[in-house]
């Protein structure tokens, strides 16, 4: 399959629908949304049919009729919904997803994760990996990752050429490590770290020179696994280049006695970013689960960013984050597949995941049991605020709220198209063809719709992937 | 497509696994199993290929070339395994799988439940919800199903034709609900439950004489819905019939209280079905999750069975059960996917989850943190063991051990073919033909391979599904 250039004006015609607040889901049906040649959409008109935009808004747009495709949803089945973001993941450890037994955080890094990640210094083993892991994601709808590479420059390298080739918008982060780690991966210094992020970021702004769809991401691993130097290094590094940076919190316990040992003259796990210099208003915090009041309150402060990832919370055991606390206090969430802590490529099953694990917080033995009927029923997610958190929420933790996440003029196209099932009305008992797993009735409210698709959909539903505008997948 | 009778002998070649104890998986590569004209398998020969089987398996049979059709299994990438058993699932729910929003079991019976099962009295619309339930199950693996219908004796029954038309093996119940119901859709009296649940015993009776593959199973639907005059008369019924029969417990802390309040004088929710007669080794009870010391002591004393049903529990806000305690107390439990309170149909996200609600259980702010290491450990479930419970777990809880759950002579050939997507060595970055979730990299050994499967598994893995020998579903 070749995938069309956004060469072309195009104009988008049906249902969208994308988050218009935290709560609240807009749905827009008989809608047009026009996308110019750069990617970026120029107009949205709603009470429109394809000869109504002809007739008006091509002539607005100064838009001629033969350089202008066409893509209609099918009444009651389709819509647009903007692209996932998914704010925390790692593309090496793509192989073992599902592979994690009874593990957790610390024995799990070195039992599956490093070994995996030091095998990446093979190219042709990365290119197979990479090509795959984004092949995947963008199969799911992801438009946007913040990727975690590895400590190997050629390899994280890559990771950036394969994104921009295959069109994901991408955060790609050098891992910086070098403390604690095993002997066979590990950073030999903290220069040696700061010259290889430095090395990336140079390979990437001759890709990609303004970062418009690959960005590098200064990325030390986790407080553990860095050395002040390292951390003070990049912070230094960040006030020259104006990167983004992102980096693991308070996942698990172990861990976090392990920083209490390491820096026993910091308050907290926050602390210790805050005192090195990174914890600002670029910086994504992935998982935030045990954080105290104090740190929340020092994170919100510093407007700093949480990628919530529930499927590898769960998987690893590690915890459930209070997400409705974090919101409550300000902070901007995200969500995060976190391969391979978490087993899925898909940023819909973290939004479902989200859900659940918000329910296991308050239900009997949960650890909110004990709030007030009304104060459980808030710290319950709904399914209006987990899409919200995997495209809006996502789009700001990233950086990126003005250009992505919702269907906005001046916004960029960074879409997908979803298609339900629609079970016909009479059914041929021995006629075994399935279409997915979400079964429209034709009876459902939108609502329930999108409800049936948030807890059954998969990437048999996403039949088209745009970001810019260019079509980056299809399914065949 | 047409699905091919069982008229032939068939032999199975290449990979198998199933569950060789709770623990356990048994990997048997090179292998024959032989299944019979009526769906028996009759041998099992390790060691084995084709011509091996020709040779001596046929000969030792008595079969001829002619009148055997082989299935092989694709090295590495595919195997067989034993069909699932989903011990609890109502088939009239299917069409409100992933619409719950925030209620609760009490809430969520009244707003989203009764409602879709009064309106299944039409026959037109509840051949179309039962037609696409069975289609789904069986595409997910589901051999064998322990279906709840309605109060509708003519919907019933219709059920059971379909189950029987289509070749899944299932339980059919007539549900009985005399007590507390709405208006609009509750049973007029203890006889008059009792009188419609013999109505569809006799009609299965007649469609299928020994209950070979569509048997009734008797089912009150749960202690606050049933009159003690109906509990005890289904308790008559059951010596007369030797029926199996099924219902809930101790799913919901609100529905505890209310059975308190109705059964002043019971010690408990066990209680109340032991005391009317059908607490016993026939009960299939649903949930089990916030049981009493006393009251699991009592169930494994009757050797009644627990359908586990962890994703309905998670997303109706239930709680967790405690599967580790029950098998620990000699209790046989299966996986149930409660559609709909439970979203999925599949019974391999029930192991999934399964699986992730057992780490819930013992991570920081779960009910059983409190426990040492090595015991928080057991509590957590492997893969093993939620594929045992998936299967074999399963065919014990609806009496069946017997003979479905595993590969073994004497057994039923109830099996799918299971199928993961091989990642090519050279992947072209502009071919986005994807095949399922799960990507072999081909250096996994076989227990990761599964573990693959059981997180990322759909029915897009799921190539072909028997029943008796019979084929019952297929991807086209």
């Amino acid at each position: 399959m070749t995938l069309s250039k956004p060469d072309k004006n195009q104009v988008f015609l049906g249902t969208f629908i994308h988050s218009k607040s935290l709560g609240e889901l807009e749905y827009l049906h008989n809608t047009a949304v026009c996308v110019d040649a750069s990617g970026k959409i120029v107009a949205i008109e709603t009470n429109c049919n394809q000869q109504k935009a002809v007739e008006t808004l091509y002539a607005r747009l100064g838009w001629s009729l033969d350089n202008v495709s066409v893509t209609l949803t099918r009444d009651g089945r389709q819509f647009f919904f903007p692209g996932f973001v998914d704010t925390h993941v790692h593309a090496p450890q793509y192989p073992n997803i599902g592979i994690f037994g009874k593990s957790t955080l610390l024995d799990w890094l070195n039992t599956y994760t490093f070994p995996m990640e030091a095998s990446l210094s093979s190219i042709p083993k990365a290119r197979r990996v990479y090509t795959q892991c984004i092949r995947q994601t963008l199969a799911h709808g992801t438009t946007t990752a913040a990727y975690y590479a590895t400590i190997d420059v050629d390899a994280t390298n890559l990771l950036a050429d394969l994104c921009y080739s295959m069109g994901q918008r991408a955060f790609i982060g050098r891992v910086c490590m070098d403390h604690l780690g095993p002997d066979y991966y590990i950073d030999e210094s903290a220069d040696q770290a700061l010259a290889a992020t430095r090395a990336t970021i140079e390979h990437i702004r001759r890709l990609d020179s303004n970062f418009e769809l690959v960005s590098p991401i200064l990325t030390p691993r986790f407080a553990p696994a860095c050395s002040v130097e390292t951390m003070r290094g990049l912070s230094e590094l960040q006030k020259q280049t104006q990167l983004p940076m992102q980096t693991h919190i308070s996942e698990n316990m172990d861990e976090i006695e392990l920083v209490k040992k390491i820096f026993p003259n910091s308050k907290s796990y926050a602390d210790v970013y805050d005192t090195y210099g990174i914890l600002n208003e670029k910086m994504i915090l992935a998982h935030a689960i045990h954080l105290t009041e104090e740190e929340a309150d020092l994170i919100a402060e510093r407007n700093s960013k949480v990628a919530h990832c529930p499927v590898s919370n769960s998987a690893l055991s590690s915890g459930v984050a209070r997400v409705r606390w974090l919101l409550d206090k300000g902070i901007q969430v995200g969500l995060g597949t976190d391969m391979s802590g978490g087993y899925s490529p898909s940023i819909l099953e973290a939004a479902r995941h989200a859900k659940l694990v918000s329910n296991h917080l308050v239900m009997p033995g949960g650890q909110l049991d004990n709030l007030w009927q009304e104060e459980r029923d808030k710290a319950k997610l709904s399914v209006d605020e987990v899409l919200y958190l995997a495209t809006r929420g996502g789009a700001q933790v990233v950086g990126l709220a003005d250009k992505i996440g919702a269907f906005e003029v001046g916004m960029q196209w960074d879409a997908q198209l979803i298609d339900l099932n629609a079970v016909p009305a009479e059914i041929a008992e021995d006629d075994f063809t399935t279409h997915g797993n979400v079964d429209i009735f034709g009876w459902e409210k939108w609502d329930e719709r999108i409800a049936k698709w948030v807890f059954n959909g998969d990437s048999r539903n996403t039949k088209k992937v745009w970001v810019r505008g260019r079509l980056v997948h299809q399914q065949t």
